[in-house]
């Protein structure tokens, strides 16, 4: 694609990936342990997946009763938003294929799962392979949303397996696209198609880990970019003596990535929304919170801060929550009445007169923007609460609060603030080595699987904040991660996103620093993402990792 | 400050920065070269700095007559924004003095020009110096923007250097700082004072250059930090394949830093304030053209891409340049008028009222919130155009543009935009190889000068194209970089920006390929700066010097 190639790229080309020892050899096994059954939702899992349900955990191993070596024919396909390492999971998948067998073929589905319910596809070769090693982003076969949910998808899904006579198909998605995984590898267990489907754990916002999967890739190297910057602006307020930089990340349901970068730079308030969902914090409690931060800095001569927020935090806020609910029931109530006005203004007044009195109060302490944008849903339904700019929004209500609070010479704080959003510039980031070793293990490993004829699993890599000497790769029986959700009024299987565990170490170590964060200058500079060098500095795991497995 | 130091962090502190031949021992000369007089304005110039006119370039080489070897004392002070590198400035000084003679002393001033004036200072020792090698940011003894101005203001100086007993002072900053510095000299001369003034070539925005000056520094860390996250997006571009992305870049004068992007990354789209101002742009022509590559990348199949623009753009733009001009009019006439409406939209309507036609239809096309901006003004009395954020604006205009297309049927392109701004987040960035070297170089230089007792220089180093044995120190009279502009209507001396030259290698380098990448997706992806590994990667200057100096 690209004519010039940069220096760095052209070095990680070259880059030899580090695999678990039991993947260094052809000759591998795959032992099995126990077949756990999902907590709680067991037997409906059961009922929904009867042919997949009951599978054992496998270890892969070295030597033994090694796995077939007959010629196998292989699909890929990225699906979802980009995490760096996906084009590693692609070439570990495609040099064990060949490795084991020459005559292996693997086929990349294009644009995600679209790609393999139209058909759309392309033969991966050494060429493809080779330009792509330790890259960023998904550029390499593309990638896309669309699920594989009705009757219809799943046979056509089936039909293009088999006109490319597949042996397997590896899904390299986050929590839905593995469960998506688990009901294409039913179906087609259950039409009798050989087509084995192993998903692959994928999110930056590292929110798909539980008891076997350690952590997604691609949270390593974004995390990593993010801190990097926020690094920087943490560096900047200490220069400039004169800025409150308020920063949102990327994520809307988990704040792994805001604790992640927090513990990477020390910022002066870091907000988490699984803790004010359970404490049921206010907005206004909020504010105050940030406010008092602000204050007492001031009150040491420091005029300057970081705070850190995850994109997701307004629908964990109680009083927003309640406000959004009761404007969404007002939208659908009062649908032809709004359609009627031409003014966003009125719009806002028809609205706010029917809020009950709490709802009125906090709707009318946002900005008219924001206002606007709680008035909108997506095509899914949701409030498009990204276009709300939560950085922006606190921004606007702190100042308030702060102006008020000087008016009354209550401080002498003086609050000027910059906006940062970090999203899109750590999606596709060349991986860290620990993502681009840990994404080549989980290819390689996805290719044994497939060997062994496995079906229904999502591959993984235990033991990481080790040597890779002592990394263990394996699967999971993706039914082992189940439970039912009610969607839309029906029992939906689903892999429960991981939280942030409030009671968990990584939160802990948080809530015992943040008060030395909030008021002193504790901030540490990580820099930009090292590839070369001392391992202390260029093989690191995530400090979320580090310390859930201390 | 920070009792958690990161991993790179501690590793950088014990980068040994390479140094000119010359400043590698401590027998160290100077020898004169020409004495250069301004183009143009040398009569002005005389007349201004009758003590330093007419000074002579310098050269430092080894041996020969050494420089005095006697104790002295030094100040240095940071001054403007930050950029990377400002701390090996002063560790490079420090440790020339210390190496010189032990008893020699350094003195911080904090907090910029304001620091001198005030007399507040800190002496510097190891563990202030040894904690911020190879660091980014200002924060070892902060910045600030004040101006030494008044008589006043020039003689508090001299009372502060004379409680010091200071042989010279080192100001860091751009190119008002070193103009700055140059008139404290001729002051300083004038009065009889001992202190040497030595200025040191700063600004991310690369505009401090000329025949002397081969780049200021701090320009090739900001623009490797940008170009990563440019590359980053550019990934993702091609990944999601569904986005267009405007990246706004800061610099206000002149667009060396988006073009230095442009060349690491090869985004579709860079615009240059210098060639919008040369060729009399107007708005709907660059949303026109704009609008023409996205139309024909959708005919390609490919409605996605990545475009670059200068966050001084606006200023360029020649009709948004006369409607701001007509609007600055309206607002000192109409003053009263204005200060008596209490709604903005009442406002808007009022002035719009009194433009030009061909003003009211530029004011007209402007979003609500531009609009808004263009009313307002900072307290230097310019129009806040960094509020205007230029790459949302061109969202819209370049949005609502494609909507009338596609409802004329001209074009089926899909448009959906991310926006971005990037500043604070290379500003203080860990220094590049380069920048570390460059600028600890510039400090021992700058040592070597004021051990001279050369007063009214800035400091430099040329050949910084080759290997650093090559590199030569030395200084040049700041006197010789002055021309004369009329400023509040008095003949003020400055040192030119040196905006993008249209007829220079690197724009020409440009203008060649921008239409190849343009349309088809040449973009590199330069990644994060290695410090560590071989030396292409890591102590490569910046396309726009290579351009230069090939």
């Amino acid at each position: 694609m690209s004519k010039e190639i940069s220096p760095l790229q052209k070095l990680r080309y070259e880059y030899k990936p580090k695999l678990p020892k039991a993947l260094r050899g052809t000759n591998v096994s795959v032992s099995f342990g126990a077949a756990g059954t999902p907590d709680g939702d067991g037997e409906k899992i059961k009922e929904l997946f009867p042919n997949t349900f009951g599978q054992k955990l496998v270890t892969i191993t070295e030597g033994g009763d090694a796995v077939p070596n007959s010629p196998i024919k292989v699909g890929v396909v990225l699906s979802g938003g980009q995490a760096p390492g996906g084009h590693n999971v692609i070439a570990g998948l495609y040099d064990a294929l060949k490795n084991a067998n020459p005559a292996n073929k693997l086929y990349g589905f294009l644009k995600g799962p679209a790609g393999i319910m139209k058909g759309n596809y392309v033969e991966l070769d050494d060429e493809i392979i080779d330009s792509h090693r330790n890259t960023g982003g998904f550029s390499m076969i593309m990638s896309g949303r669309d699920k594989i949910t009705t009757d219809e998808d799943l046979s056509n899904c089936k039909k293009n397996f088999d006109a490319l006579d597949l042996d397997g198909c590896v899904i390299i998605g986050g929590d839905d696209s593995n469960t998506n995984a688990a009901v294409l590898a039913e179906y087609l267990r259950a039409v009798g198609s050989k087509t084995c489907i192993i998903g692959v754990p994928k999110t930056i916002d590292g929110d798909m880990k539980n008891e076997y999967i350690e952590t997604s890739f691609g949270f390593d190297t974004a995390c990593k970019t993010y801190s990097e910057l926020i690094g920087n602006i943490c560096r900047d307020a200490t220069s400039a003596v004169k800025y409150w930089h308020f920063v949102r990340l990327m994520g809307r349901a988990a704040s792994h990535v805001t604790l992640e970068c927090g513990f990477q730079t020390h910022p002066n308030i870091t907000l988490v929304s699984e803790e004010v969902s359970a404490k049921n914090t206010t907005l206004g409690e909020i504010v105050d919170y940030i406010v008092d931060v602000i204050v007492k800095r001031a009150e040491q001569g420091k005029n300057y801060g970081v705070l850190l927020v995850p994109e997701g935090l307004p629908e964990f806020i109680s009083d927003i929550k309640t406000t959004i609910d009761e404007i969404s029931a007002i939208l659908g109530d009062k649908e032809k009445e709004l359609a009627a006005m031409s003014e966003t203004a009125e719009k806002i007044a028809f609205v706010s007169g029917l809020l009950s009195e709490g709802g009125k109060k906090v709707y009318a302490s946002l900005p008219a923007s924001a206002q606007q944008v709680l008035l909108t849903r997506d095509s899914h339904g949701n409030v498009p609460l990204s276009q709300v700019e939560t950085e922006r929004l606190l921004i606007d209500l702190v100042g308030n609060k702060i102006k008020q609070l000087k008016a009354q010479g209550k401080t002498n704080a003086k609050f000027a603030a910059q906006n940062h959003f970090f999203g899109y510039e750590g999606r596709c980031a060349m991986p860290t080595n620990f993502d681009a070793d840990y994404c080549y293990s989980l290819g390689a490993a996805a290719a044994v699987l497939v060997r062994a004829g496995l079906t229904g699993y999502t591959v993984n890599v235990l033991n990481m904040t080790k040597d890779s000497d002592e990394w263990v790769a394996g699967g999971v029986p993706v039914t082992m991660m189940l439970c039912i959700e009610t969607r839309k009024g029906k029992d939906t299987p689903v892999i429960k996103k991981a939280l942030v565990d409030l009671e968990g170490k990584p939160f802990k170590y948080f809530a015992a620093n943040r008060d030395e964060w909030a008021l002193n200058d504790c901030y540490t500079f990580p820099g930009a993402i090292q590839y070369y060098g001392p391992s202390e500095v260029c093989d690191i795991t995530s400090k979320t990792l580090a310390l859930e497995k201390n």
